[in-house]
């Protein structure tokens, strides 16, 4: 990971002076890394520990357009904080973070594109057009208190899964594998993307995540599964209060607890975690055929991390 | 053109709803076409009319980027108003912008990844990133009252001219013309590009533009070239009367149009004229070893449009 840091860093740097700075302050505030990992541990696994300066370049890609993603988000999102510094928003406002986003975005492109890397460039340009559509998806249809389950589905597959699709099937492309090993691989970054989205979500009902105050969500009318699976099983006595609380009382905070109680007495939370179970099951069946081996078993440490994490 | 803009509408099309419905609105608004005209010009010139589908979708990634970026500016500079109607920051705030900006990028990008264009793409990427840079570069630069004429052109190139190239440049890799080609191709967009930026910014100082106020730029403290001249050709204690109204009395209208008439008397004007027709004359001399041709005289017409144009 330090040498991938030192490379990932070089691969940043611009004519621009201001560009510099603001490329330094994103090294600093770095998150949990878990997208570059996926990259390294899926490569190690399929070429048996042989991965190559292509892994090391298709994990730079894919953490360029990730800070991309992020420097979008502060615009689209007004967050103040992420990632626990003062984003880059608050900071240099959204003129900047509109810019420096393109750039990242161009520069983590035009990485793949000046090493005639096309097979990892056309996966993770499907994810950069996916990432979009599922956020202006979500900005749609997450709000509907009517949303269906498969619309959820398809907001956390484009908006999330998708880049940590691109990340296994990067990881794979890296070491030259097969067409299958590198769908495969998709497959299974997809799989665990959509566990790992549903476990955020469950944050929100759950007390577990450390220094995020639960009930966001509700106040924000944004849909997830715990609350669409209540909706759809409750009598339609509790299914007028429940529409009632968050179309009309979600900034009243003892009404938001009233209504994650509700959520919980429902079966809303077991509900979500063995969905969230099954789309691990279904990520691990597809490493089956993968021999044992330590880059094996680091792998399965990371799906376990995925839903078993704290934050 | 009509065969372009179907075929451009196509290239829009998306699973998610609001995006359509906001792509539409895009359309309707579409500007002067310059880009995609300068993509068929230079193809017919170099192939002698027989421009192929190929052409088509470059001029497509083309407009698809060049409408990302106008609905990023529009976060950007936070204006109200773009090609005449409402921006779409106004109706549909930053946040939708934003992702809608990044769906249209990738977009564009994959549609010359779909077909393995690999030639456009470099050209097209080159672009993005470049532009990206160009803007912050004015932001961190183009306020600094002692900017030079040489970071000055350099803004305008990465920021304005650098698209005009790739646009030039797809032209010719659209009908497979010779790597020279190509690059000839892509240097006179980029001296044509210059000299467009040039114009834009000489508006500012003249009544030329219809519907748009002079000293804008003043106002904004932002240096362009007929401004950079007189600051650097007269007496120290007019510099020192110039550099007073510029940060001082930027917002006073009457101390404006007096800094607007210095520029004049001052040969700021003629000066930045001078510098444009060098630009044109150089980007004309590229298309010398072209045989006349229909097709080569509407390219010299567009060059005449981007000089004498009054809007």
């Amino acid at each position: 990971m330090e040498i991938f840091e030192r490379k990932f860093k070089e691969s940043m740097v611009s004519k621009v002076p201001l560009l510099n700075r603001i490329t330094h302050f994103i090294v600093r505030r770095k998150g949990k890394q878990m997208r570059p990992m996926f990259v390294f541990l899926v490569a190690k696994m399929v070429s048996k520990g042989n991965f190559t300066e292509r892994t090391y370049r298709g994990a730079s890609i894919i953490e360029l357009i990730h800070t991309a993603t992020l420097v979008h988000d502060d615009v689209v999102d007004d967050s103040n904080r992420r990632r626990g510094f003062f984003s880059l928003n608050a900071l240099w406002k959204n003129k900047i973070a509109v810019l420096v986003g393109d750039y990242l975005l161009s520069k983590g492109l035009l990485l793949s594109i000046d090493h005639d890397d096309f097979d990892i460039l056309k996966l993770i340009s499907i994810a950069v057009k996916e990432m979009s559509e599922g956020e202006l998806l979500q900005i749609e249809k997450a709000r509907k208190l009517d949303i269906t389950e498969d619309v959820y589905f398809e907001i956390i597959r484009q908006k999330t899964a998708t880049l940590i699709a691109a990340c296994c099937g990067i990881g794979a492309a890296s070491v030259n594998a097969s067409d299958e090993d590198i769908a495969t691989m998709r497959k299974f970054g997809e799989l665990i993307g959509i566990a790992f989205q549903i476990k955020d979500d469950l944050f929100d009902y759950t007390d577990a995540q450390i220094g995020k105050p639960t009930g966001i969500d509700i106040k924000e009318q944004k849909m997830t599964l715990p609350l669409i699976y209540t909706l759809n099983h409750c009598s339609k006595k509790e299914k007028n209060w429940l529409i009632n609380s968050i179309k009309n009382h979600n900034r009243d905070k003892k009404r938001v607890k009233e209504v994650i109680d509700f959520v919980k007495k429902s079966g809303g939370i077991e509900y979500t975690i063995s969905n969230m179970k099954d789309y691990q099951t279904k990520a691990l069946s597809l490493l089956q055929n993968y021999p044992d081996s330590p880059y094996k078993s680091s792998l399965l440490t990371m799906v376990n991390y995925v839903i078993e994490r704290k934050i």
